[in-house]
């Protein structure tokens, strides 16, 4: 009983003034009594082909299969957080999250309904330099772990500032995604405060096309060169993999980079396919670089066409974003997004650029500077934010998510 | 070539002044004129299990399963338009429409591997009182063809007022709704300027529990009593069906009513789950009646307590949208929204509820009188706008939209 135990007096203490509370908690602490799996007992096995797994010494989400719809949470801690704030609001999410992956309801859930459809949710916590600065440990945060150099291309608008804390949360329902994001996001306060919400989708439907490339709203297909998934480019995503050392309480984790890319439909409509696949560097249709037919074909940069200008434009945006050394890679998971337009908005569209890597100054940094620099690309595309976060190690049976962290 | 050469006529007119629009105009041209299909021959069979058919006497869209996500775009015609107007806006979007259906690109489109993927794509097209004026057809406008009376829980705040036409846009796939969206508001400028959008999802994963049903984001059923739609309750839906006359022009329409309810999920949160089941007269889990087991179950409203008060409240949104006549029936597909906050907002959250009736004023109007006078769950919802729409009657070969009501 001790994990209810905990929990019912956490609760009760965050949850203290609200209207119908008593009512509340009894009914679903009966619930907990009674529920098959707790934070400290075995981890059960996925409750459903559909869930994923959460206890492990990795968080879900990050080499997994992107999921088709994903909200990206922003969160502060209050003012006045300590370490002590810090540890209550990972004790409060450790809890949701196992639950809710299982597609369970959390304990305070009234609409259990809705958690209990399997969708492959899964939930990733990250943390930003605020989480640093409340929890004390400014001293173990990472060098990267900071906003990143601004960039001329860059025209953020405020809207959706660095935080403390990033929630990502992705399955195969919106209305999975939806229902997460509130329980969580409720949950936490006063432990946390929501800043902003980024929605996002990829194409639902490849199944009824394997290996179907992500294609972003410029039609571009986006994401070819990767790191692998399967352990051998471990050391490009994952901290402290093959032995490296890893900052304080951070192995088992990743750095993570969320920019909001506002696309401008109504430009590109204006580019022709050739102006477009010259920019992109890529054939739209196959996604293959113009000197090849297949997506994964090598791009063959000295091929130049029957009047000596090079087929593979030197500012195309796949020329620009190629790695300069094999380490200048990092894994994506980029989103669409496209919001109701407002004003006299015909479109309000773009992409959620999502990236991890072990180390954002090394990987990460010099592709940005270059397309920066020059890419044809951004004729059509604006940064209107940009964050950075570490993803927290996974929390293994009967530990709360950052324990390594604030230990 | 006469179907091709009109287009192009047309296209040539709307487009010139755009940038690009040469090479453009070109290249899709030459695609057009090997095109197995145009809209003046036979109707060709699906693409693909996964189009739905655009061709015949009824619109998609209206009794058909709803897809899991859907857009509702408002368009207002320019000032100073006519039944000219009117009659190159549904020529330019019959086409375009026949098209996406079939999952093939329209003539103008430029990212074609967008509309390709086949998604169950339906784009059904309504029109608003102000195409009548414009038409000239205000004598042949339907009685039920203007604003609702007003309710006394209605707030609207103006962002989503009635307009000329309505595009309700409908698909397995958000990425096949927004692609689609765009394409035909582009497609249909400056014919008409698109003044809104509303977009909304239901549970995508209804192949893992067949029959499940819809699910607001309170977690309540929704949608149990409908009429049917294997064609015994035609006459409740379809204009001019089972011999009945219909107005001008529009036999094998119908209306299209949409409401945007706002729902506070902050206040719910505060009501147990025996508040809430007693506010709905269902219970939460299965949607069944208060009084019985199954969703499909007859509620038994003298069933009382043991203290005597009646089991289901006679002020309970079942009890009150139930039909005091069996034509007080509607066809519900509603949608929900979770649009990200902004400001102070926790949550921007509700449902985009839609109807399709034969007669709004003597269908769904007496459902909403009731349940604007007393419905408890009126508490925790607020109508935030409001239109009426005619869907139009379906295009045979050859046919435009609205060719009968434009004749």
């Amino acid at each position: 009983m001790t994990g209810v135990g905990r929990r019912t007096l956490l609760r009760t203490g965050l949850l203290a003034g609200g209207a119908g509370v008593g009512a509340l908690a009894v009914s679903r602490l009966s619930d907990a009594t009674s529920a098959p799996s707790r934070a400290d007992e075995e981890p059960p096995p996925p409750a459903h082909p559909a869930t994923m797994p959460f206890r492990g010494p990795r968080q879900a989400g990050v080499t997994d299969d992107p999921q088709p719809f994903a909200a990206f949470v922003g969160l502060d801690l209050p003012a006045g957080a300590t370490k002590d704030t810090c540890r209550r609001l990972l004790r409060v999410w450790t809890d949701d999250i196992d639950r809710l992956m299982a597609a369970k309801a959390p304990l305070t859930d009234l609409e259990p309904e809705l958690a209990e459809v399997p969708s492959r949710l899964s939930i990733t916590l990250a943390v930003g330099p605020g989480f640093y600065d409340a929890a004390g440990l400014v001293p173990h945060r990472p060098s990267w772990l900071a906003p990143l150099p601004s960039f001329t291309i860059d025209r953020f608008d405020g809207h959706w500032p660095q935080t403390d804390v990033l929630l990502q949360i992705r399955a195969d329902s919106p209305v999975a995604v939806a229902h997460a994001q509130r329980r969580l996001v409720v949950g936490a306060e006063p432990l946390a405060v929501q800043r902003w919400v980024q929605r996002g989708f990829r194409e639902p439907l490849t199944s009824s096309r394997p290996g179907m490339p992500f294609r972003n709203l410029f039609g571009q297909v986006d994401g070819t060169v990767q790191p692998r998934t399967d352990g051998a480019d471990d050391a490009l995503v994952w901290l402290g993999a093959d032995g490296a050392p890893a900052p304080h309480g951070l192995a088992g984790g990743t750095a993570l980079i969320i920019r909001r890319i506002a696309m401008n439909l109504d430009t590109w409509d204006r580019a022709d396919r050739v102006a477009r696949e010259n920019a992109v560097g890529r054939r739209l249709g196959s996604g293959a670089p113009l000197t090849g037919r297949l997506e994964t074909d090598q791009p063959d940069l000295r091929a130049e066409d029957e009047l000596g200008f090079p087929v593979i434009d030197p500012v195309s945006h796949m020329r620009r974003a190629m790695p300069a050394a094999p380490h200048e890679r990092i894994l994506r998971a980029p989103y669409s997004y496209d919001e109701a337009p407002t004003g006299r908005q015909r479109s309000n569209s773009g992409l959620v650029f999502v990236s991890y890597q072990a180390d954002p100054l090394r990987q990460f940094l010099p592709i940005q500077r270059r397309l920066a620099e020059a890419d044809l690309l951004n004729v059509w595309t604006t940064p209107i934010s940009s964050g950075v976060y570490a993803v927290l190690p996974g929390a293994l049976p009967g530990e709360d998510l950052g324990a390594a962290l604030l230990a």
